[in-house]
């Protein structure tokens, strides 16, 4: 009998059917092979981006040279620019207003070859510190209002360049997702007085029937009511509403946990392409006592039909908890 | 300069990236050619199919036999049944139930090699009947709240088998994207004491520049906010919130548009995948004044990535007035 499970944060409901139940051999997406080539991300075509905004460069070399270990650079085509007035305005009955943000490209090692997932733990730690580097900056701006950090990982998973690299975008407005999530642990918050996500993380603990990694300080789950077959979730045990107040000691721990899923992931599904995002509060709020950061990651294993579309209501054919127990016994 | 646009109806913000501005011809996708060969929806095949719910039979011949030129069929692997109890639950801080509901599949034509475009209008008007008749005998079963009609055409659209087809899905509960809708139209109409959907199509007759194709009962638009490029939308000039109240005289008028819209999405863009959804009201409530069904209609020309998952938030490179501009002119 197919299951309708609820999302108990944004109240989304999924089809679990089981009838159709996939195992990880089931799915068929074409593995991609990098091919190389020019690549504006390499060492020496540092004038191919616009100019760098920051990068780390052990050896002190220039500005926009060869030297760096991680670059990020605005992007050369953005959703949204830095520059300008908002100005909001009406036409009738529809708003508009300028597309005013940033939107930025963290360049993550300069070896075309490399993934995230074979990347050395220092060099992850290294990419999640300068997301917290980044936000910290751009908060400043009181013009933005929410930081959305996302990784596009293979061509079909949408990234238009293969050399590994992640994404920013800051926005003048709270994306409605956003809004939903963080208005439906606040309801939830209202009526028990606790965090959602940590009653989340004490119950996956205790079932143990949808965890895939435990560590000291983060966890990785099967979520209750995954939208995609092996979608999975890494949360800190700790509760803390935003990304950028992340602390140092926790950074390590954070990139082997990453290094440790995407690990799983790979060895389970043969490389998938991928995306993850990085959900946390917005900006300008003082920290939230209802509100949880994570990260979601979702293998692009399956393709998005007009029922999806139309309801925001998806069918997925691998329940969590057999996603579980794949990726569980995977050593790494 | 982008411009940030917002959905009246569902609040959700969408960036209009003019600055990557794309003519239907960067748009780069597989035209897929059907292949032919085995197919469970040709004549002679009917046994490998669940047996039918309902058909057109000109020729009066017997029930999953050849002989008819529209056919109803349950899904093979479907996402719910009709049989069971549904046996609401929780489990700790989670919900779930059994998946009933009704999933069912409209084989809109024996020709294998015939598409909703390319078939002759009273087909196309059997097509939007059927819908109808379905939408009123599942109406009975009060456990069922809404009904979802949509059309998955071609592979990386969603669709598993390439004769054409479209499907129902019924479900016992509101999918989440249905209650945001109705909720965002009901504002509206608090406010106003207006429909949304008629301010629309007023304002859109007046400024003339999203408008694709106007006839007596039905229009298409390119809407003020797409998610995606060339998505369009057809509606009715009068006010009806239920799709199954839809009177005969209109079932003609709405494939004509219907194969006037594709006709123009197909020469203009050569022939791509796309998806379509109606858009209806709950099915056991009462005719609303604040809600109007439509069809939402989306090309499946650009790849979605992490940044629209984690945010519900869009980037759209073509705009819907450059859009409307190339599919009005196109002579269908």
């Amino acid at each position: 009998m197919p299951e309708l499970r609820k999302d108990p944060i944004i109240g989304r409901w999924v089809i679990i059917s089981t009838e159709r139940g996939k195992r990880p051999s089931d799915f068929t997406f074409v593995e991609e092979k990098k091919k190389g080539g020019f690549c504006p991300f390499c060492y020496g075509n540092e004038d191919k981006t616009p100019p760098e905004i920051f990068a780390i460069r052990p050896d002190n070399s220039p500005r926009d040279k060869p030297g760096w270990t991680l670059r990020v650079v605005p992007n050369k085509y953005p959703a949204l620019r830095i520059e300008g007035q908002l100005n909001r305005q009406g036409a009738g009955i529809y708003d508009f207003m300028n597309g005013i943000g940033a939107h930025e490209v963290i360049i993550e090692t300069p070896e075309h070859f490399k993934e995230l997932a074979t990347l050395d733990i220092p060099a992850v730690r290294d990419v999640f510190w300068v997301f917290r580097e980044r936000m910290r900056d751009l908060k400043q701006d009181v013009r933005l209002k929410y930081a959305m950090i996302f990784k596009n990982h293979g061509m079909s998973a949408g990234a238009s360049l293969e050399h590994s690299h992640s994404q920013l975008i800051a926005t003048p407005i709270l994306p409605k997702r956003v809004i939903e999530e963080i208005s439906g642990a606040k309801t939830y918050f209202d009526f028990k007085e606790r965090c959602i996500f940590c009653d989340i993380i004490r119950q996956e603990i205790k079932d143990d029937i949808r965890v895939i990694y435990e560590e000291d300080y983060f966890i990785a789950i099967e979520p209750f009511a995954p939208r995609f077959p092996f979608e999975t979730w890494i949360l800190p045990k700790e509760h803390q509403s935003h990304y950028e107040a992340i602390p140092d000691n926790l950074l390590e721990h954070l990139a082997v946990t990453m290094k440790t899923v995407l690990g799983k992931i790979n060895a389970a599904l043969n490389n998938p392409p991928y995306n993850f995002v990085i959900h946390t509060s917005p900006m300008q709020e003082q920290p939230l006592e209802h509100y949880h950061w994570h990260i979601e990651l979702m293998p692009k294993l399956t393709r998005i039909a007009g029922f999806e579309w139309g309801t925001g209501f998806y069918i997925n054919p691998t329940s969590p908890e057999d996603a579980a127990q794949y990726l569980k016994k995977i050593n790494i």
